[in-house]
């Protein structure tokens, strides 16, 4: 990352205030380099029966048994989308599968406060359900499907292979964005409210980081350097916990000059070094 | 790092055997592009009285008021050399930093068993003492010091922070790589042994962990994803009580497919991604 992008990400701070989120938004946006002309979309295909349940596929050429790359976009759980008319996110996600010769796929996923835990795990199985039914006709393996997810996208994804372990089985890997992992020891905040609702006491059950243990599922954990504090502990407590179990280290990159929001925004700019990070442990658990 | 480089360094396994260490060195060797045709050495200064208190001054043009970047070579406490003749390490390292514009400094010191903790803190702090009286004669900034280091001399460096913390007082940074940070948890094996003596109930003063929170000087640490059990203890052992104390991560950066020696052997061949990742901090310290 050059030094002036670096100073601009930090001078947001760290909290996911609106300047930040807007901030870093406009500024990833203007760098993207845009959709790569040889990249084609089918759009909105439905893989469950709420309006929510949506998916995006993206592929360059025609591919055969490729690779599968899915990514959950986040929003506190209450907010967010697969694409946005006129922004280049999350798009720019599934483009940089296609160019890299897998079947991209982004999704949608019901939100709260209507919708509560486990609904995030209940999508992520519908639409990986889906894909093993459905990927082979868009050139994709239903054998090697990577999940990725970034923030409440990334919670979603790890709920998954926690509480859904069984039906996970065999998924080739998860990159975690950012992610909450234990909602016992996870900051009270209203996003997490409105999802795992206002008595805390319920929390537990939905905690990530005991089924996370246990999954056999390849992860690829990161956190950025100017994420909230927040983020901060949960990435320490991963590290920590993981340790105490397997006697090594989980694969937790930490992103030097990143804020909460621009691993996933730097994707499609020409600041390489998370689509390298991601590309590169794609290319390990489907190799 | 390329696949097949990466299956190379996995297929020795992550302990420390002559087959590893042997092996990497030689396959790192064949990787490398040799020193800069710019690239300027003087050879073997002496910093204070011991015959190994010798260091190694690399440049390129004529650098003013440069960045100093300095590599403290590992070895187990009992071996290893800033300089073997007719191999590229470390000289690898000063060519790095005077490719950079910056001025390299090699440095080798005592050894254990003769010599014992706190041996190592006390030549760093002689190798600083020399630096800051005449490394602008070569060039560089004695205000912007940058101490560098792997495994044992990683080791060596964190102790210099740790147990020399006002002499350490403005320096600009320090990479620490695959070392050995709390003497009170690690491997009690013969290396450490010959270096902190038999009796493991004297280690607990030579112990960096406590220092190294109360330093102020800004630290890299990272891990290599096949070091052995014992690094990844101590790198999860930093990230636990370092999030504990400040509420954020340490800067630790985990360096997938590596091996314990291939991030610094990495150096000055085609597989650059320890090099950047080195040369943003340094960047960063000292900008």
């Amino acid at each position: 990352m050059t030094p002036a992008i670096r100073k601009k990400l930090e001078a947001f701070g760290p909290n996911l205030t609106p300047d930040m989120l807007g901030g870093t938004q406009a500024m990833m946006a203007e760098m993207n380099n845009g959709m790569h002309a040889d990249t084609k979309v089918v759009r909105d295909i439905s893989y469950g029966p709420d309006e929510r349940n949506r998916l995006d596929i993206f592929t360059q050429g025609s591919p055969q048994g490729a690779p599968v790359f899915v990514f959950v976009h986040g929003g506190g759980f209450v907010m967010g989308d697969k694409h946005t008319e006129g922004s280049p996110f999350y798009s720019n996600m599934g483009d940089f599968a296609a160019r890299h010769g897998w079947v991209g796929v982004t999704i949608t996923y019901r939100l709260a406060p209507d919708n509560r835990f486990p609904s995030g795990p209940d999508d992520l199985m519908a639409a990986v359900e889906w894909l093993r039914a459905n990927v082979a006709d868009h050139g994709g393996d239903p054998e090697r499907i990577v999940l990725s997810g970034q923030s409440a996208g990334a919670t979603h994804v790890a709920g998954y292979l926690a509480h859904r372990r069984e039906h996970a089985e065999g998924i080739a890997g998860a990159v975690l964005m950012s992610g909450i992992y234990d909602t016992m020891t996870c900051e009270p905040n209203q996003f997490a409210e409105a999802y795992y609702g206002k008595d805390r006491k319920g929390w537990g059950p939905a905690s990530c980081m005991a089924g996370l243990l246990a999954s056999e599922v390849p992860i690829q954990f990161s956190v950025a350097e100017f994420d909230p504090d927040d983020f901060h502990q949960q990435a320490a407590q991963v590290v920590e916990q993981w340790t105490a179990t397997k006697h090594r280290l989980p694969e937790m990159q930490y992103l030097s000059g990143h804020n909460h929001l621009s691993p996933a925004l730097s994707i499609g700019s020409d600041q390489r070094e998370v689509e390298r990070m991601v590309a590169g442990f794609v290319g390990r658990v489907t190799g």
